[in-house]
């Protein structure tokens, strides 16, 4: 069996990325999200297992200097990880893996040399439409959504890491094109220890 | 403006490439077919220009000895190829294009180094369900059946030159697989000469 791919998708706060995950996750088969570990403490209605693997942080900091995560970040005062063995058992069994971190995370993947590894970034159409997308959610203060926009235009200065870029201008047209990057790469010819193709069809 | 990518298309005879090319080009923009050269006759119903830009010999030969083609070969005495020019200039105005060519004519495309060019091998499901189809067709003979079939299992273990391997299992499922690379092809981020991501959307 060919083993799964890793897609990691970024995008700056306001680009859709939650919104366009949802309508691309439940239509492909053999896909799974990474759930990333997190030392903060458990939401109402947040389950272990689901949303986050919640972890002390004595246990996270042991899990990461055994080298348990591919990419780790202190956020907040929290931290947040994603755990080396889970995903590799979920590739090395078929699986193709979403896994929706920030471009330091994106990086630090990048770097830890993980094969079959995709990098995505998902952009707003100019920054103009994004301040007014952050502005038109109505939840939040002028301050936090200028801070928004000075971490998107920093985000998007780092597009050169990542292998596609994915323009949310419309919302179909873009879970589309995030499907067929995905659908392209399960047709990718790649090649075994043995140099032979692994998508070649049997021939009896 | 990014410039356009060539697919190059190869089959085995009876792998479904014709139907799956005619299900693709009217559902993709901005995708052209490439019309190849040909000294042999035009046959009934066959338009210049569309089906074939025919030419005679002495141009045919004229043009390959300066370069003008970026692939070529003598069939049964006739000569084909695919025009260097047309392809380029077609590519440059933002189109991709699509080459249907046989193994030979692939390993030349990718000798010739031509950038942004992905190489698609359509494969049938098995050599068993290949011999079905061939001989459903009805009209061929059992001698040519079998050259086929030794064609087509000589040019299966050419895959390994080719960036993807479409399995036509399923004839929809096929057709979305060659526009799901594509598109995601579309989607990729490439460099132009100032190391500048070209994908990267304008900031005002």
């Amino acid at each position: 069996m060919n083993s799964g791919s890793l897609f990691v998708i970024s995008a700056p706060s306001g680009a859709g990325k939650t919104t366009l995950l949802k309508m691309v996750l439940p239509t492909l088969p053999n896909l799974a999200f990474s759930v990333s570990y997190t030392t903060r403490a458990r939401r109402p209605g947040e389950i272990d297992g689901r949303d986050y693997n919640f972890v002390s942080r004595d246990e996270f900091l042991r899990l990461r200097d055994k080298g348990g995560f591919l990419e780790w970040a202190e956020v907040h005062g929290n931290l947040y990880g994603t755990g080396r063995a889970q995903v590799e058992q979920e590739m090395a069994r078929g699986l193709d893996i979403l896994l929706d971190i920030d471009v330091q995370g994106a990086r630090q993947i990048r770097e830890a040399g993980v094969t079959n590894t995709w990098l995505l970034f998902i952009a707003p159409p100019d920054m103009a439409e994004l301040e007014r997308r952050l502005t038109s959610r109505g939840t939040d203060l002028a301050e936090i959504i200028a801070l928004r926009l000075a971490n998107a235009r920093q985000e998007m200065a780092s597009i050169g890491l990542y292998d596609f870029v994915v323009l949310n201008d419309q919302l179909e047209r873009a879970a589309d094109t995030i499907r067929a990057i995905i659908i392209a790469e399960r047709s990718r010819t790649r090649r075994n220890a043995l140099g032979r193709p692994i998508n070649l069809p049997e021939t009896p």
